[in-house]
């Protein structure tokens, strides 16, 4: 167990390059895990991680101390894990490990979730946790969206990441033409209702940027062009809401 | 139209105190507005903006210049909007507003969503704005709840406030114990499927914090124990996604 007090400690440093730039991130292959939940989940699917890091006052008692048991671990004083400045509320454990690679190649006869621009680190995170409890395992995101293994979009994603297939930088436009089965987008002009639209077999949905939506050409190849019907004052939803509604409509047929 | 250059200047440092902290709002008795899109739906709802502010790179072009025409406003410096760290990415446009008290009674025979511990701003947006678009009119929120009126909740809610009763610091156990019609609460371990639950009439829906849940006498008093079902890997949902796969689940029925 080693103690930092210090903010020019080395390790202190590479901790705060790590939690502050996506540059270091991919430049390392490394990224952080903030909380005992997405620790616990990544060690549930991925074995150990490769360091743990735990504020003074986490190390006094409680949950963390437990679990932590006998386990080697870097403690650092709580005003350095503020200023890793990685969440409002930091939980007091980090773990450092390396970013995962999508190892398997898209399936085009599989669900997916497609997503176009979605750069809002809180609504990536909740995107991909509804698409994994959802039952869709692969999700491909376009060069505009927010770097999905950035320690804001792991905290938001509880540890959906650890059981999903996600591929980053991806040609959307491409996938969609070539793939088997059924591609639906939502737009506020749609013309069919989510909930009179038929479809069978695989589905690729595809959501957009809160402020853009998603791009036209993308809306154009898709199949099934599709609208929430919203009976209230106001008419649109937050991409995370409208993407729930959505995957679990189809949870609901499928188990019907 | 006045410019404003300096961090000392007193009306900055009004907006600023606005910005950062909910006594000085409570206060006052005013809050911000930030972007022209909820600057618009304010003034459709409500009526015209006590005061507008705009940073000089929005006065030099494009959307907002061209929506201000000759209206009063003060300009200040892209560096004093920044300075003010609302948002990660300043919109241009903020406006001051009386914050709107809720003038009317709750109504125990219309629907309802009641949150319990919300405390991210984001979520607490976005559940708004799922429960105006769902045509559900009363929010009441626990006394744990983020403050409703903040920047950064009216940002997340894109207007869906302004076509709200909004009932904060409210007794959830009370109006539950009086309400008309039925309370549905989710919960991990709830009994029922959302799909297959039987309800009827007007419904008041329990949401509860992120880490949290529903407090336990909450969950006990609601007449319906609800859970989504969740064919994949994880197994939860973020709050905002939970509670739009339930109001729409509800608006699909309704639309049957």
């Amino acid at each position: 167990m080693k103690l930092i007090q210090s903010r020019d400690n080395a390790f202190f440093k590479q901790l705060k390059r790590l939690a502050e730039s996506g540059r270091e991130r991919r430049k390392s292959g490394q990224t952080l895990l903030d909380g005992l939940h997405l620790v616990e989940a990544w060690e549930a699917q991925r074995g150990p991680v490769s360091s743990l890091i735990v504020s003074e006052s986490a190390l006094a008692g409680g949950e963390i101390q437990a679990w932590l048991g006998e386990r080697e671990c870097t403690v650092i004083s709580a005003a350095l894990m503020r200023e890793l400045g990685l969440v409002d509320t930091p939980s007091g454990l980090l773990a450092v490990v390396d970013t995962p690679q999508a190892n398997v190649a898209v399936d085009r006869e599989k669900d997916a979730v497609l997503l176009d621009g979605v750069q809002d680190p809180g609504n990536l995170g909740s995107l991909l946790r509804s698409a994994a409890a959802a039952g869709v395992r692969q999700v491909l995101l376009s060069p505009g969206c927010a770097a999905a293994w950035s320690p804001k979009v792991l905290r938001a994603g509880q540890g959906a990441h650890f059981v999903l297939d996600i591929h980053e930088e991806a040609d959307l436009g491409a996938f969609i033409a070539s793939y088997a089965g059924t591609t639906a987008v939502t737009c506020l002009d749609g013309a069919t209702s989510l909930y009179a639209a038929g479809w069978q077999g695989p589905l690729a949905w595809v959501f957009g940027s809160e402020g853009l939506g998603v791009r036209r050409e993308l809306i154009d190849a898709a199949q099934l062009k599709i609208r929430i019907p919203m009976p209230g004052a106001v008419e649109s939803l937050n991409v995370g809401a409208a993407a729930a509604v959505c995957l679990f409509e189809m949870v609901r047929r499928r188990q019907a």
